[in-house]
């Protein structure tokens, strides 16, 4: 019997609170994405090497290595047949950032048209500083100065671009290291559509020269599509800082209608937000019996609240089937990426309202509401309402949360982190080199059915910052730091004297919250500054990355940019990669001649942390500091 | 044993031109796409059915619909799981098809920038048409039109387009049917992305939303990309007009050097072709023991040289192998496409070089030369001076060519139909109201190793053109044609007594040869021109489309925009779409209430033949004609 499908009590892949509602929700009959996996194991081992190829209709084909069936019919060997997939599916990874970007430029583009009231500029002075680091005109009316922002990030979305508007950002030596290698993004829709032509049969056949197309495809997310995200995100919504807020579970009130925004972008949840705290339907709900309406998150689009308003975070990936089985959620309002399928399913067993707002992101069952910055304000209204009328639904007798909520810090914008340090990265630059902060590390990304859940995030993150090694985070990797105490400044007690003593100093906690999986652009824009002023390539920082629990093709994309960028990436599990060997020994060790900086694949997150300790000692020591 | 693995002689799934190679590759020991499908025989039941998932690593997932494994770990069932493969395959193809048409508006925008000189405006009245069709300023100097019109092109392919340039051309029901869908195209670049991001982990759900998102995508093909492939090659090396050539292995020539270009593109086999007439090269061939140098086709490219210059075809898809087996090919020039990762590992088995050209198609092993609009003129004499030096090594015990050519014509270009019919299409108009032509259908796209080669295309052309339907061929489907007879004026034998009438009198072939399979954009839009000066809908014209012998994503793109556009379609053999009965029953039926078309699957190109006869006759009394 596979672990996660004992008995909740015997099963050492998920946490107290978990496992307590894993019980309730079989106790109801309901399945899980656990029992799913289980079900599914084993799971198919061609396609889990990167094997199968169902790109034509000259097969569907399965390729095994040395043996007769070593080909598929049009050729390609497994080389080629897992470069192929790997291609693909990063650029899924891209496209999905790059796509979540484009919605928040042409939000932008509306304010700067006028054509919407319930969206405004929250921080001017973030937009002029990007028109004048663009070369545009950066004083005057502001919707002009909107307006001409947005029309140069739809240029670098688009075939004319002059150059994506923020490599500007990167050292000199990264640049013409990129050039040299042909992999300098040209668009940022460019490279995911010009990876699906050369994935198409017979177009380019070399895995060497997919692998490298692959990572032009990351970067222009990383540098483009995902920093988009994150900037404009920050102009509309406001620039992060440091906040005092919650997580688990028991963020979920019982005695309020509880609503779960869900998904990755903050253009639909922020509308939800205002929404509730409209007077009119604020009455609404207390005649319904409620005390109140209470927003928290789920996923990203959690993050993205979380980090600029201080809404509670409910949980992450692997906590959103759960989060209804408390009974106590009236509607969860999803826009895009990771909402499982199953979630309308769940919903539909309680009293829940499962809302979509996109219209790129439909379910069958689901409530649709088609949000446009149009309409926004009066739909968020609506879905409020909603969720008013599920309360007066709701059996306390089906209501259970488990747990307390732990108290966190978040907020850390590369703003915030600069700001507190008097605007320059010189005091970051200096505790480095004194040893005080030996180097960072970014834990970002999902979690997987597969791993115990947390675990890997945590046991990584103690590892770490015992050895003196600040650790940013973002993502679903947020809510399991939280829970473990890491993200308040008493997390200090865990790390290294050193950083320890800095912390209580500045009253900050040893992990920095820093955002959405978008946000993992101002991690690799944190370096590029560092970089700059030390006056070295990104490559030659005693930094790292790495994604514990990964599931999502979006956490692919991450990684391959944050290593074509020169910051080498841990994996908790491995990408669907290994029935290459080229392909693998090129991920794991070849990158490092080429980029400068390669993965490392390991499982264990103790093992993991004593690795990219290993290799900050070695780039600290290059710098000529102390290991 | 499966069919294709019997001996040659007792194989009933090639011509013979095609089984005496098979048996000479055999004796030298080679392996062919015929034995790589034999050794992948039986395929992985659930790719075919396209019931199985790698786009994360919760999985990968195999969905047994109606049994314990009917979901994904993530939740998806058997229809959603279906319908994200089918985008993604939709995608693939659409993606391929779109980029090779921005690598012509790249060189349209260099000629108009004064970057290139090795490529002109050979229609400058094509290109003024244009500039006017999209609202350009249209006269005045060239160079300056042809920028102008790149960039409107450009800004088709960014997410600021004003709305697609060539959808004007729509009858107007149709445009208000894909507007009241959405899915009228907003970017050539957006759509795919988008559907990649769509059928990333937990954003579009819904099986129906995204096949009419599938829609869209192919439509930003059909009506974006490929229409700016032909347009733009058509302004760049000039529209096509009647010509006569010949077609099959019988092109090449023993006393000479033969050069193959293979794949996609117009761009790098012109340089080529002009590079072979360059006397001092023909001096070195003539040198080296050759008679001369000689261009022959392959797939595509082939066709693109076949439309405007009347340059020989020497096969299609399943000859590609083959052609390389005669030992009389000195170089294969491939650009992308299409093009077997196989054959660069059958040409190191002979003299044969093989060449790339374009820096997104490299094959380990091959002689690489990346061409640019700058260099082109450059790099293809040096890559014919390859071929000469290879010819030096040629080894005539090897050579076996087993055919004689035969004669086509080809170049029916829109321009050329309509222009011969005195520059309107009332005269077509007429004909279809008599019944001289009762309908026509296009038999496009590639051939596929399961079929018995050719033998599909021509059995269901001949079925058509048997009962007045005229025939328009595009692609691979070709040389099957011209092989058949089928492409010269005495092909009218074949036809019924009304169409081979016509045929006679006009001196035309009863199947036009109307270009590559970017070209099926000048199906659709003879269709759209049809409907148009009739005043109906598309959907309500007596035409269909067929791809009876199918195998690429970027078939099923052209398939499905075609039935979008309005125009039923056949496919040979299903798409791996089998496993949801709810995206199966869409595409053979429920699009019919959708987009006023569908799908017909249907391997018997006999019967498949009398189904679109029957959709024709309807068609016909629809419109009060006799049937």
């Amino acid at each position: 019997m596979c672990e996660f499908a004992k008995p909740s009590a015997e099963c050492s892949m998920w946490t107290q609170e978990t496992g307590r509602l894993i019980d309730k929700a079989r106790a109801e009959g309901l399945t899980l994405a656990w029992d799913r996996l289980a079900k599914q194991t084993p799971q198919c081992n061609f396609c889990e090497m990167g094997l199968s190829c169902a790109k034509c209709v000259m097969g569907p084909c399965r390729i095994i290595p040395g043996l007769d069936r070593d080909k598929g019919v049009c050729g390609a060997n497994a080389d080629l047949t897992v470069a192929r997939n790997f291609g693909r599916f990063v650029a899924g990874g891209s496209a999905a950032h790059s796509d979540h970007g484009r919605d928040l430029v042409e939000v932008l583009y509306e304010i700067g048209c006028g054509k919407t009231t319930a969206y405004e500029i929250r921080d001017e002075a973030k937009l002029r500083k990007l028109a004048e680091e663009f070369g545009l005109k950066s004083d005057g009316d502001v919707k002009a100065v909107a307006k001409a922002v947005a029309e140069r990030l739809f240029l670098d979305y688009s075939s004319l671009s002059p150059g994506l508007a923020f490599l500007k950002r990167l050292p000199k030596a990264r640049l013409e290291l990129w050039d040299k290698l042909a992999i300098t993004p040209r668009g940022i829709d460019r490279e995911p559509v010009e990876m699906l032509h050369r994935t198409h049969m017979g177009v380019d056949c070399d895995p060497v020269s997919l692998c490298l197309h692959a990572a032009r495809t990351s970067l222009s997310d990383g540098w483009g599509g995902s920093m988009a995200g994150t900037e404009i995100s920050d102009v509309i919504f406001g620039v992060p800082s440091p906040n005092k807020t919650k997580v688990n579970l028991g963020v979920l009130k019982t005695d309020m209608v509880n609503i779960l925004v869900h998904g990755h972008s903050p253009v639909v949840s922020e509308m939800i937000l205002a929404a509730a705290a409209d007077k009119e339907i604020l009455a609404e709900a207390k005649k319904a019996g409620a005390a109140g309406i209470n927003i928290a998150g789920l996923c990203c689009t959690g993050n993205e609240l979380l980090m600029r308003r201080g809404v509670p975070l409910a949980g992450n990936h692997m906590m959103t089937e759960l989060t209804i089985v408390t009974g106590a959620v009236e509607a969860i309002v999803a826009d895009y990426q990771c909402i499982m399928p199953s979630l309308v399913n769940i919903a539909q067993c309680y009293h829940t309202k499962f809302v979509t707002t996109s219209d790129k992101g439909h379910f069958p069952g689901a409530e649709r509401f088609h949000f446009t910055p149009e309409n926004a304000r009066e739909l968020a209204g609506q879905v409020v309402r909603l969720a008013v009328e599920a309360f007066k639904k709701r059996d306390p007798n089906k209501v259970f949360i488990p747990v307390e909520p732990v108290e966190i810090m978040s907020g850390f914008s590369n703003e915030a982190i600069l700001g507190a340090l008097g605007g320059t990265p010189n005091p970051l630059i200096e505790a480095i080199k004194a040893g005080t902060v030996r180097g960072a590390v970014g834990i970002v990304g999902c979690n997987n059915p597969k791993l115990k859940q947390d675990h890997h995030h945590v046991a990584l993150a103690q590892e770490l910052i015992k050895k003196d090694i600040l650790v940013l985070v973002t993502g679903c990797a947020t809510s399991a730091m939280g829970k473990a105490g890491l993200l308040v400044p008493e997390g200090a007690d865990q790390a290294g004297e050193k950083l320890a003593s800095l912390c209580r100093t500045l009253g900050i906690p040893p992990v920095l919250h820093v955002g959405s999986c978008v946000d993992n652009s101002r991690i690799i824009q944190l370096c590029a500054v560092l970089a700059n002023a030390i006056g070295v390539d990104i490559s030659a920082l005693p930094v790292a990355a790495s994604a514990p629990e990964w599931y999502s093709e979006k956490a692919a994309a991450i990684g391959l940019y944050a290593v074509a960028t020169g910051i080498t990436t841990h994996l908790g599990l491995p990408p669907l990669i290994l029935g290459s060997p080229l392909v693998t020994n090129l991920a794991v060790a070849g990158l490092n001649d080429v980029v400068g900086a390669c993965f490392i694949v390991e499982p264990d997150p103790v093992k993991a942390g004593q690795l990219l300790d290993a290799h900050i000692a070695a780039k600290r020591q290059a710098l000529g500091l102390q290991p």
